[in-house]
């Protein structure tokens, strides 16, 4: 559920990957694999400068001057600088929420695009938050050291969780930053990452969905793609040059690099590099692992997803309003639905387990045949493999839990506030990370916002659909609180107590009320205890249930935490070669080139698709409606390139990261992946797997000559003209 | 309804058209547009030979010894000798039905394929006739003296009627042959053609429908394609050597000409030439003729189809002895409903109806300019609108009528038998041509032959949807037989006397009895009369209005046969070159080469598919099922080429013809056209309108490591290791 957690994330899932032919633990080995950190690109640099790289490649360490100064992490997705004055470019889909919270029946930033004639006019956007990596430091000596000797898989999950917490304090003390720790390789090396934080965001340009997202859902994925999935928004601090919260007097950031526009456009072949915030990627699991999301985890969230959409679907129907409003998470769903269904048909048809089978007997075999490597890792493999069994044993109940709080936000806030009543109690640094003091005022901001979403028609239809789920769990593995509300002996007695528990509920919760929220928020333990609202109580009742599922997780962590370093480790040994930890969500630099691909026998995908392709699957109506002022400025533009495919390894999060070509300068934006690629997160599929972007070119032409915005190209210092110039 | 006429015809529509940029009505001006008599190919000689034709232009006109010598039509496709042992090679659709009627679900050839090791083993088919071509000759003079000066459109068709059965008669005495007039672009000529016609065919090799009809409906028109679409089948003629019905008696035919395997296969941009009896084409039509098909004719009848599979696929679902027996009925349907909805999208995005507007008014205005040109042409244009207003009008209650007939077999056969009681009391020059003397023994045995394939429960069903649909004609254009059995004032009323009267009707016929419908027939006159049948009865009620029906038909040909050959000659005249006649089942002869294209925006599809497809395809389930002594034989062999596709200018009824080299030799069949391509009937559209063929390497290939047919091919003289050789 890794991509369900954070619904920002599951905007688009970025994604280029699998391999067809063979499935290699030796990324090295790969001509263009890998989501490299920032450390790591210097001993890439003969590759690159072979590739044809004329920026000095330890600039992408460095986080003052090198390009990636210019990147942040923005709501799960990435952005870049492009202007001395805080403007960043981003895709439209990573700036959607944005969007939807300024827009209204009446004004629909949505359907029409929106463009800020001058500062003033540019919309705040109090949810978005933008982040700046100042440092990402190796801290596994500290981390490991915090690991009692011969501690048990539980007791090692919280010490490693208290270390953590410790390296985070110090970090944040007194800086202004905003830190993590990551676990890189699942535990192999641990890094603390210091960020700063800009919580003024605001939208100075974007275009309108029709251009957006032309090809809605369709589209998503596909490869040819003709769609505008740009926007540009401004990052601002406060008179002092610090990250502030809105404010009339605040200021535009001046950051210390921005992204210039290319002088000349790429062509076939040409190197391109991206950086950006690669999310989840497994390339390094047994086939076990491998086994359990295939048969057990896609099927049933997909399934459980499927579920979803058509509840917003239906609900939506005659009601524009609600349509805007779930117009977000219903974009998530629907993209996270066809990446699962994409990933089932790539792990097959790959054969993915198949090979991490033999694979793995291989791995075995090597580490059977000496006595010292037996001693060490003999006996991984099966523990990684019972792990994996006791995980498909659990998941069903997991996901039924989970489920219920997905689905309402009235039981997840429930769950929240009984959670929070307990932790308050607790000292800071002993709490669960989530309720530490640093964390609640996002929380308590949280409250807040979620009010304008509310839509307890929706929410009820949801949970009624999660509780049926959790009725059919086995025996053994069920939901008492459930069980005690809705379990009854026929159907149509069930169906009853199903409808009338529910109508109380609805009709007696408080949690609809915003001054009710915070009040208990602001109340604490004792406010919170003293509520009756029937989904506190009901939260109250699923605690403990959550509560020892969550101790499991931890012990399942600490074992996988242990394991798995070991599992790389051997693997690394078998394999010698420079590897790449998995995606995590961390600052990374992947580097590719521009080029088609075989989609099928006979079927050549070239890399550049043009504006003629616009007219072509130009329909008059969704998702295929371009507005009048894109289709009458196509005449003698037939030509122009729109989108792009290379062979950058990237996945979900990397959404909006800039392409950048051999001099660093700022060629193309990142959107997409190719649907050949979504089993990315398991393996990358050089031969079919494809990062799309949006070429900066025809950004730069849809502002001149679409979207008129004279002044904001003047402040970019972006021209067509400019890409006349031959290459220095 | 002309593709559904002959149900042979539906199989399989072969396709080749449209265009995007300029419709021109002056063909020469598009490289490789054509459907060329015999007779014009010299005149396209050098064009020819600048593509590299080495064998002498003239050929294609000579019956006895060029390559059309070994072309025969036969069940509304196309054949061609390949050995001179009578064998003919065509594809697996077009022997569909042989097949099937060989088929049973112990003997299941559709699915298993068939090889007769032995001559005594070939399997006959009653029902299957080919034609050889031996004469096409320019009869224009001869039909235009025989209409009086003067004459109306009724008089002037039934003028046409009785010179070419005059004509055919001729042709016919004492020759041994079977003739025809062909009616060419519309009426600007006739021709008179002799036809051999064998009625001997017998089945030598038939592969599996998994490799025959591999992709099915899904793949159908579809380019990247890889089905082996191929059949080989042999004709016999009696002891004497001439054509006669099938005894043990008879011996292969001896072709005066056949195809020989080629010595190199095809490259990109290589010469490629068909010979085949493309169906029917509508090329020179006006923008209201265009008009007519693309909003009245081709929704009905997609509606109607639709509808009739709907049937087949309900009443096929648990009953695989109706399924085979449905077989053929509903591949021509599928096919026929994925063309005609090919043919809405084509024409709306070839924008063919806007674009021949403008053609017709620059037409037109090309008239009025000059007195003589006035003169002659001047009303054509406004008198073919009356005419196609006309059709429009008409064509609810035409095909509310012709449903019924074609819905049910029983109530064809029975308007079939009222029909000839009374045709039969005319003199034979003066009957309706298909009650002719000639004629009537084909008709006993289809009478004969259909006895398996009734199936009155599925019969009753399209019956009844049949007469609902005519139920709802408008005021003023009703069917006066239907409402006086089925009309009632309330929906309950209605559907409890059509379920009344067809319950009785269906218990009490016996034209489901082989022997009282032979008896009827032999019984002529007296004998039809005196049955009172329920649907015979039905079938008189119905005749005055079928009979009035035909005469308005037969004023609108009359009328067409006199405006079209004006209308082109006005053509002509304005944009002068070389012209075809639009297709019209007789001989033909199209030119073009091995070329890909550009599907859309960034897609391109290369001209050959390979055995690595079919693997890529392969999913173990219908219509993606390969068997598995194919999956075996590819290993080694991914790269060998399977389908092709050449820009000749092809349509339904080419099936089964043989693509041909530069030097005559046989290299492929051709089986399909791409989706692209289903506009052909109106525009030929070389940009991206392509016809498949089989590469014949992969026949041969097929026969040798699938088939193991060794026998077979040192019989036909066809070895793979032949394609070594160097071109000569």
């Amino acid at each position: 559920m890794q991509q369900l957690n954070d619904s920002r994330r599951t905007r688009r899932l970025l994604v280029a990957a699998w391999t067809v032919l063979v499935v290699s633990v030796a990324p090295a080995s790969r001509a263009e694999e890998g989501m490299w950190l920032p450390d790591q690109v210097p001993a890439l640099g003969e590759r690159l400068q072979s590739m044809g790289l004329e920026v000095p490649p330890e600039a992408f360490r460095d986080f003052e001057k090198g390009p990636v100064a210019a990147t942040l992490e923005m709501m799960g997705g990435t952005t870049s600088f492009i202007s001395p004055t805080g403007l960043i470019l981003t895709n439209h889909h990573v700036a959607y929420d944005a969007i939807r919270e300024n827009s209204t029946p009446e004004h629909d930033y949505l359907a029409n695009g929106f463009l800020a004639a001058t500062r003033e006019e540019e919309l705040s956007v109090p949810s978005y938050r933008a982040t700046r990596v100042m440092s990402m430091t190796d801290v596994t000596t500290e981390v490991l050291a915090a690991i009692p000797e011969g501690a048990d898989d539980k007791t090692r999950h919280d010490a490693i969780e208290k270390i953590s917490k410790k390296l985070v304090a110090e970090c944040e003390k007194d800086s202004g930053f905003r830190c993590t720790t990551a676990t890189m390789s699942g535990g192999l090396q641990y890094y603390l990452i210091a960020g700063l934080e800009f919580r003024d965001i605001r939208i100075v340009y974007a275009p309108p969905s029709a251009v957006g997202n032309f090809g809605g859902d369709i589209d998503n994925f596909v490869w040819p793609r003709h769609t505008g999935d740009f926007s540009i928004m401004r990052v601002y601090v406060g008179p002092d040059g610090k990250p502030a919260d809105y404010s009339t007097d605040n200021v535009p950031y001046q950051p210390p690099v921005y992204l210039e526009q290319a002088s000349t456009t790429l062509e076939e072949g040409d190197l391109t590099l991206t950086m950006g915030f690669p999310g989840r990627t497994r390339r390094y699991q047994t086939s076990a692992q491998i086994a359990f999301f295939r048969e057990v985890y896609y099927p049933a969230v997909i399934a459980y997803v499927s579920d979803w959409l058509n509840v917003i679907d239906t609900a939506s129907e005659t009601n524009r309003e609600r349509e805007i409003r779930l117009a977000s998470t219903r974009e998530g769903l629907a993209n996270a639905l066809k990446n699962f269904q994409g990933k089932l048909i790539g792990l097959d048809a790959v054969r993915l387990i198949e090979k991490r089978r033999e694979d793995d007997a291989a791995l075995s075999a090597w580490i059977q045949a000496d006595p010292a490597r037996k001693a060490k890792y003999g006996t991984v493999l099966e523990e990684i493999a019972q792990l994996t069994q006791q995980a498909r044993e659990d998941f069903p109940l997991e996901l039924a839990l989970r489920r219920m709080q997905r689905s309402s936000t009235m039981l997840s806030t429930a769950m929240g506030l009984v959670r929070l009543a307990g932790e308050l109690q607790k000292p800071d640094m002993e709490r669960d990370p989530g309720f530490m003091e640093r964390n609640l005022p996002r929380w308590r901001k949280r409250l807040e916002l979620m009010q304008p979403d509310l839509d307890p028609e929706v929410d009820r239809i949801l949970l009624d659909h999660a509780i049926r789920a959790a009725l059919v769990l086995p025996e053994g593995k069920r939901i008492d609180a459930v069980d005690t509300h809705f379990a009854a002996g026929s159907a149509s007695a069930r169906e009853k107590r199903i409808q009338k528990t529910l109508d109380k509920w609805y009709r007696q919760t408080r949690l609809t009320d915003l001054e009710y929220r915070l009040a208990l928020f602001d109340g604490g333990t004792e406010a919170i205890e003293a509520s009756d609202d029937p989904f506190l109580q009901f939260a109250r009742e699923l605690l403990p249930l959550a509560e020892s599922r969550k101790e499991i997780a931890a012990q399942r962590d600490g074992a996988a935490s242990r394991l798995m370093p070991l599992l790389l480790e051997a693997r690394q040994a078998f394999e010698p070669g420079l590897m790449y930890p998995d995606a995590n969500s961390t600052l990374r630099i992947s580097y590719g080139e521009v080029r088609g691909y075989w989609q099928r026998d006979a079927v050549w995908l070239s890399p550049f698709t043009t504006l003629a392709g616009v007219l072509e699957k130009e329909a008059g109506q969704e998702p295929f409606a371009s507005p009048e002022s894109l289709l009458e400025a196509i005449p003698g533009y037939e030509e122009l390139r729109i989108n792009m495919v290379t062979t950058n390894d990237t996945t979900g999060g990397n959404s909006g990261s800039p392409l950048i070509n051999s001099r660093g300068e700022l060629v193309g934006l990142l959107f997409d992946g190719n649907y050949e690629g979504t089993c990315d997160d398991f393996v990358f599929w050089d031969e079919k797997g494809r990062s799309i972007s949006v070429d900066l070119r025809y950004i730069i032409w849809f502002l001149e000559e679409v979207a008129h915005a004279d002044a904001l190209l003047e402040e970019l210092n972006w021209s067509s003209s400019r890409f006349r110039a031959e290459a220095p």
